[in-house]
Parts: C-alpha cells; sequence; structure tokens
C-alpha cells in the first residue's frame, strides 16, 4: 500500500516517527509531502527528508493518508493545496489517520461532518463546530477515519490504522 | 510478556520510542529501568518516565530486554548493576533486542560471545573484539539475540523482536 504523510516543521516526533516507522514495518510505501523541500524538524529538532512537494501530490497515487500533529497542522490548513489533498482523501473515501492537532487540516477540509471522531483536548470544541461527533478515547475508528489524541495513544492509533489498511488489501 | 528496557539519559529518542510505544501496541508490559530516578531524557529532550531502580530488577519478572542506542549504554555499563542485569538475562537464553549502542553493554555482559550480531558502525570492531560474528544487515537474529544498526533499521529491529517473542508464547 502507499501511504501519503503530510507535514511541515514543528511536527510532533512521535507523532511523525511512530507512524512512519510502523508503516514501514508493515512494508507499506510511505511518501513524506510538504510545501517545505529538503528536511522538516519536528518540536524536538528530530528530522525527516520530504520525499515530495505537496503541489505535485495526485491523490489516486495514494491509497491512503496520515496526519501527524504538532503545530504543523495549523501552518499547512492556511494553505489551498493541502486542505484540497486532504478533502480529496476524504471524498474518495480512502482511509485517513490523524492524531492530535492533525484533526485541524480535517476540520479546514470539511471532513469531520457527521463522523465520530477524537482529538487533542484543545481543539475539541472545533471538531464539535466541525460537524464531528466527539468521543475521548484513544482511538476512534469511523469507517475509515481513524483518530487519536496524543502521543501516548500512539500504540492504539498504529493498531487501529493498520487494521483499516488490512481491510483494503 | 513483560519487557524490560534499561537506559538513562542521552537515549536515541527514536530507539526508545519506537519500540516502547511498539511493544504496547502488542498488548506487552513495558518496564523502563534506569539507575536514574523520575524521568530520563533523550538526545532530542524526549522525555520518558523510569518506572524503577535498575537496583529493584529481578530477571525473573521478565521474559525479555531491549537496549535502545544514544550514549545511555556507555554511562550504564560504567555501572555494576546494568551489566550484571543484561549479564542474567543472555545467561538465561532469554529474548534480548539491542539497537546500535545498546550492543555496548552487550559487550560488558560478554553476552557476544560467537554470537552473530551488527551495531552502529562505530563500535563494529568493539563488537567483534568481543567475540561477536559481524553481520553488516539492518537486523540479525542470532537465536533469541536481535540487533540493529542505527534508527533507520527500527522497522526490521521490531519486526525481529517481535517475531522472536511471539516464539516464546
Amino acid at each position: 500500500m502507499r501511504i501519503l504523510i503530510i507535514s511541515y516543521d514543528n511536527y510532533d516526533d512521535s507523532e511523525m516517527f511512530y507512524p512512519y516507522y510502523r508503516l514501514l514495518e508493515e512494508d507499506f510505501d510511505v511518501t513524506v509531502a510538504s510545501t517545505k523541500s529538503g528536511e522538516i524538524s519536528g518540536k524536538h529538532w528530530m528530522k525527516i527528508g520530504v520525499d515530495m512537494d505537496i503541489n505535485d501530490v495526485d491523490v489516486n497515487d495514494f491509497d491512503a493518508l496520515l496526519l501527524p500533529g504538532g503545530t504543523a497542522p495549523e501552518k499547512l490548513r492556511q494553505e489551498q493545496k493541502p486542505v484540497e489533498v486532504v478533502s480529496m482523501f476524504a471524498k474518495a473515501g480512502k482511509p485517513i489517520a490523524s492524531i492530535c492537532h492533525g484533526q485541524q487540516l480535517l476540520i479546514s477540509a470539511k471532513a469531520l461532518v457527521d463522523k465520530k471522531a477524537t482529538c487533542y483536548p484543545g481543539i475539541k470544541d472545533d471538531i464539535i463546530n466541525a460537524g464531528a461527533i466527539y468521543v475521548d478515547e484513544p482511538v476512534v475508528v469511523c469507517e475509515n477515519l481513524v483518530t487519536s489524541r496524543r502521543p501516548q495513544d500512539l500504540p492504539y492509533f498504529m493498531r487501529g490504522f493498520i487494521s483499516v489498511l488490512k481491510k483494503q488489501l
């Protein structure tokens, strides 16, 4: 499977690297796209290479989307193309996994309407206002949408996401 | 299964958190032991809570051992108890996973004699001098000993370790 990760500087380091290595462990192809080229740095200055410019992303080339948290999503939601890409994954019904503040991109892409979801407590009101049915659990799986709250939820988050991905195989 | 992680300040953050969350994803019990109490910080200042003083560790309480890298192992190998604990896991034939500089503890515990193993390139000569049969692969599984070279090997490392652990069930 081909998984797209969308992020920018100041992602949450665990929320980037745990899913990244975990998907590789499953032998999936993982592509990191950003509006920035070269490398992007986490809040703890861990760096990951950017594989492609998000402006070059064709959603048809990917089977699923993953959105790490940190302050990266709030940066990316201010630009048209990242929001458009997220929206196209949602409209296509492809699996989307989003953790912590990743859900800010889901809000902007209008991908949470009538969906059960969770998020970082600080943006709970925002996902509710965006039409989500808020649930306070380590992982919430609603059809092909997988959401979690924070780094400590990562084991549940990836168990949920991989289970959704394997149903596509 | 009950897995013990032994570390100290300045562990490699990915080599701590990827295995930590990954083992939790498998529903294993994970205990972090150190010579320091409270929290220990990675090279990138990510913090993890210390569950127990290494001086209180009884090897009989655990099924397997995991050693992250960073400069933590070089610090810990200077003390008697961490080396003794590693040595007891090895003598008992319990699964041990060690990555990068974690192998410095295996050297001091004389746990590498006649074992196929890999490590961070900078300590290759040391594991050879300690009796290991050096192999340059992302993961080397030799009976119950699982070794890797660096953070980028983590997907292979944990695939190897979990496969060894599941054989014990």
